[in-house]
């Protein structure tokens, strides 16, 4: 039995709201990428949106333009390897006929409910997103704003709409990325209580 | 001896690269302010330039708009009650003569040293930023972009433009919210290794 299970649209910020590492995977006809980014943000809880940072220089960035939808996939620590090596290789085809970032690692990607994306196995989130087309954020500052249609994550470790990062799910923890392929997990919590103001 | 030190503005990228918690504080005239954010990211390395999210309802936002400047601050486990506190009270005088927020939890602001902005004790990072007039942005999206024109960091953690999170300077780890004052901290990390092309 699969554990993956839809997330209701209403929880969506708190998907990205720790700051994970996040893999953008994109389509267009045959086409298809993924390319991890480090610069994400939710932007609005209902309805809910998010932006993401897209290089000029990508391939990715071709594909959303031509697509008009890009997906948002958290990878954990169980491929962590995959998460890094997709961010440092192109994904552009030299010649017609290479295999894509996909097929050279052997990706066999799901499919995104509601837009048909490809969807990155083996991460422990994903969102697809509908392109907001905001010409001059993507130009002056490389921002692509999106609104998100599906929302899916595995309830091993985010259940009834909130992260749950425990010893026994180590595996399934999201990635923050420090440089140079070091990333840190969200393996640690602790729990805020409300200050009283000082008297002054 | 503090353990304060610039860091270089080209490494200022790395500092919410992993995705903090920041606290947004504010100045104009005599009024300041600060508030948690939990949307933030870079979105260029040169020059160094971030967003973060400022909500309509928000006393930093009129302080933001009639300074144009803004500072981010990265709290620490060390004072973890005080980002949640600060991130679920307003900071808008109810009468004339109120105390702020600074003064409501006994804070002596430190002095921006480019823009005299007021900065968080007791955090482990602080970037001052001119806000970049995104109106459309700011209306659609509260989306708010700034240049960063001053870094600073405490060298106990993060260490020739890296962050270094270790057992021993555990009090120094940033915050990660993952809702309900339930923080994630990024203590663990792990080494992520070049994956070879699978023979297809």
């Amino acid at each position: 039995m699969s554990s993956i299970q839809a997330v209701d649209l209403a929880h969506v910020g708190r998907l990205i709201n720790h700051g994970p590492t996040v893999l953008v995977s994109s389509a267009h006809g045959a086409r298809r990428n993924l390319m991890a980014a480090a610069w994400s943000m939710p932007v609005e809880f209902t309805p809910p949106r998010v932006a993401v940072v897209i290089d000029k220089s990508t391939y990715t960035r071709e594909l959303v333009l031509a697509s008009g939808a890009f997906a948002l996939n958290l990878p954990c620590r169980a491929v962590v390897d995959l998460a890094y090596t997709v961010g440092s290789e192109t994904g552009k085809p030299a010649h017609e006929g290479d295999s894509d970032k996909f097929s050279r690692h052997g990706l066999v990607p799901l499919r995104g409910p509601a837009l048909g994306l490809p969807l990155v196995p083996g991460c422990v989130a994903w969102m697809e997103c509908r392109l907001i087309e905001e010409p001059h954020a993507q130009q002056a500052y490389d921002t692509f704003f999106g609104e998100v249609v599906s929302a899916q994550a595995d309830e091993r470790v985010f259940v009834r709409g909130r992260w749950s990062f425990r010893d026994d799910n180590a595996e399934w923890h999201t990635l923050h990325h420090l440089g140079g392929g070091l990333f840190a997990l969200p393996s640690r919590t602790v729990q805020a209580e409300r200050l009283k103001p000082v008297r002054t």
